[in-house]
């Protein structure tokens, strides 16, 4: 007997239907399956895994409407956003398909032979890049499209010539079917095995833990929590055979903005920043959750009070925004701990409405010393939803010590930083050693893909900083380098496609 | 009181001399002189790395005589190798010099701004890469040069822009600290902090353990046992904030001889083999441990004849070669032990003459059935020293199933793949998703300085298949990526050098 997993509408709480749990056999079934396609696919050229991922993109554009209203009911998420999401998605799928039509994952470093002895002479050598073997790809709750069964880690993994094993993501357990079944359409369509791509479902961690356990999986990615993402790259390293474990978790995405910039333009940035923390009930893995203000600036002497507008800017900038409601019970539950715990660490409510837990959170801004923040390490963690904590450094040093503190985030915006005074040369140094990304301007919500972005900053914000779940580089965590010596004609001229 | 730690002559067994073991506050006090040196040196211009490099390749090749002499008394590894060893440590000082003033550790990948709503609209943004910080750089015993104080890890670190802490290896303790002054030396003449190169001592594990612990450590780079980097890699992942551990572990390095190729060419190809099973004493990362070979060909037929008669000729080849001492009594002791586990496992010796414990090693060969080698992991096991270890597969399918019993390796030879027969596609897929480097002619033996070198294959091999430890890509384990969103122009104006 098989368990059932349940899926709910996030704003009524009533149950929309049942999916079954996948059983150790089948798991093992799915994962072999998943090892069978992979010596075709890895061989496959470039056009072909363009070919599948376009089909895919234009499968999931075709079905929009049927499956945004699905999203929109299991997520809570709105239609205007799940349909920006899915049009990301579908951007990312083309776009994925375009590098390996590109030839990207075939790309060859060749050092002919040079004659005469080591270490100047050497034989023919050539750099290939080889894809990994099965990947197993865990889904975020807060992305159904863009971060679950189609999202940018299955479009890289398919591109490098990866086969996906999927863990869903329990709270959108009945979209993600759909989009499977899709996919399962696409291969067929494409004379393509269907266990290119598998599935499976789990409530607790026991599915997602013997997926990363499993013999055939060479890689995993997830986006997720730290505590579920470490919990599962400690058993990528445990395994007889370790594998890489590309987990994207937990950020607090500090923006440190500077008073000269509140002072000339604090009620304009309270209003994008107030926007920025609400923005899909705060629910962002990007979402700024940290405010660092700094009262004793190099130049400006005591900055108190612009520091005290601002925040009040903040707060009513705030105060009547709306979030809806929140992806899960579990989650919507977790945010009001997650205030209740800065309460506990002392900090100071500037904004802070109960609301009941059967209804959206309210916004939440409460406020800290630098001091404070330092001694409770409670307070670095990340509380997922419409809140964010102000904490007032007395001046630069503390601002660093707050960074810090945190050790590592997604992203940290810096706010004032146009001219490269002693201060902002020092800010900008320990914002570059802090994160994955460093914003100027704007708020770290939205995620461009683009060549250039990085979505993976230090511990604790990612297993592996060098790498990035978004963007282009993406690509580049399911392959490894071979060098080929001395290799036969025959193998040469394939170019850098794996047999 | 300091604990003495000593040096000894590699033949004879004297005692050289003696070095203090270094204690927990030195060690501390290193750590933290090495991150006190790296906001200066991760802001330094190419050329300032390049000309530091070029000046501790220069300054070694001045003291080329005195250091080979010290070398060759603490290894016996012999004046020619050494002083082949040498260039090879200079070379790769002056590639990574050419490197780093080429910019390499300075590459920006650049999107402009796109106007327009996102997917497809997004910022100016940025992608840099930044140092990590101080590397702990741990010495191999066999390469007392080019995997040491001024090996290649030490040149790739500081070429990215990373302090560096050397762990001396034990058994070239006083050409360890006679390399370290040079460095010293150098460091002061060009102006630099005595702390951007550190070096510590110690016997046992402890001094390791604390070194990768250290808070002020960012990554570790190590050449050595599966046992003993196995250990550090976990006690990296298990800090509070973990942190990359780049290990390049044991290896077999099997090579796979095909039955035309023997047929054809078996004399020849058993002298080069047997050369490069005693090459140094065996004692190389990539000795060819494992001779596989294939007793019932697809084309061929019954191939045990010439299979038969090549193990007789390698045995011929190997007879006569006199191998030098090894490195420690350690290692000597270690090799006899490594060669009675293959009898206890059932195997045939081919070759095998007893040579008492404080004299060289005699070349060893010996040989196991397929399904021994499978049915014994303890064959599987890396044997430091001059000896390989034949087996026979009945089949192509039991040759790839050795493969798999093995898991990976940093090398393997396949011999007799010029024409892409089935038989031969297969193999080649297989040994490619084996081994970092795979050889189509010659013997692993000898690793060249090139774009193209992949040193560092799946685990057991290394730590991090997707990294090299050898050959120009070696930087680009010291280096994260950090994307900057509409940076300002002073900033964009670095051309990518961090602050």
């Amino acid at each position: 007997m098989s368990t059932l997993l349940s899926s709910f509408d996030a704003r009524t709480g009533h149950v929309l239907g049942q999916v079954a749990a996948t059983a150790p056999d089948a798991l093992d079934a799915i994962c072999r399956e998943a090892a069978a396609s992979f010596g075709a696919w890895q061989a496959s050229p470039g056009a072909q895994r363009a070919a599948l991922l376009r089909a895919l993109a234009d499968a999931l554009g075709a079905e929009r409407e049927p499956l945004v209203a699905l999203a929109d009911r299991e997520t809570a998420l709105g239609a205007v956003r799940l349909n920006g999401e899915l049009d990301r998605t579908t951007f990312q799928l083309r776009r994925f398909a375009d590098i390996a039509e590109r030839g990207v994952p075939f790309a060859v470093v060749d050092d002919p032979a040079v004659p005469g002895a080591p270490p100047a002479g050497h034989p023919s050598m050539q750099r290939w890049s080889v894809p990994l073997g099965p990947v197993a790809m865990f889904s975020a709750s807060n992305f159904p499209f863009a971060f679950s069964v189609l999202g940018g880690d299955t479009a890289s993994a398919l591109a490098a010539g990866c086969p996906v094993v999927v863990k869903a993501h329990s709270a959108h357990l009945l979209l993600s079917r759909a989009v499977y079944s899709l996919v399962q359409r696409v291969l067929a369509e494409q004379g393509l095995p269907a266990g290119l791509v598998g599935m499976v479902q789990g409530g607790g961690k026991e599915v997602g833990v013997a997926l990363v356990r499993h013999p055939a999986i060479a890689a995993g990615a997830f986006t997720g929590s730290t505590q579920g993402g470490a919990a599962l790259a400690a058993e990528a390293a445990a395994r007889p055979r370790p594998i890489p474990f590309y987990g994207e978790l937990g950020s607090i995405n500090p923006v440190i903005a500077l008073p000269a910039e509140l002072g000339a333009h604090g009620a304009s940035l309270a209003a994008t920043l107030a926007g920025s923390i609400t923005l899909g009930c705060g629910q962002f893995c990007t979402n700024p959750g940290l405010i660092v203000l700094v009262d004793h600036a190099a130049a400006e002497g005591d900055t108190r009070a612009v520091n005290d507008a601002f925040v009040d800017q903040l707060a009513e900038a705030l105060r009547p925004l709306e979030p809806h409601a929140m992806l899960t019970r579990t989650m919507r539950a977790a945010f009001d701990a997650g205030v209740a715990h800065w309460a506990e660490a002392g900090a100071e409510w500037r904004l802070h409405a109960e609301a009941p837990v059967d209804q959206p959170p309210r916004p939440v801004l409460a406020q800290v010393s630098a001091d404070q923040f330092i001694a409770h390490p409670a307070l670095r963690e990340e509380v997922f939803g419409p809140g964010s904590l102000v904490v007032r450094a007395a001046n630069l040093a503390q601002a660093l010590q707050v960074l810090q503190a945190v050790g590592g985030s997604l992203t940290v915006t810096l706010w004032g930083a146009q001219q490269p005074t002693d201060e902002v040369r020092s800010l900008v140094r320990a914002t570059m050693a802090f994160a994955g990304r460093v914003l100027f301007a704007g708020v770290p919500t939205g995620v461009a893909v683009t060549a250039a972005q990085q979505h993976g900053g230090p511990w604790p914000s990612s297993t592996r900083p060098e790498s990035t779940s978004v963007g282009d580089a993406a690509l580049a965590r399911f392959l490894r380098p071979v060098c080929l010596q001395d290799a036969p004609q025959w193998l040469v001229g394939r170019g850098g496609r794996p047999l």
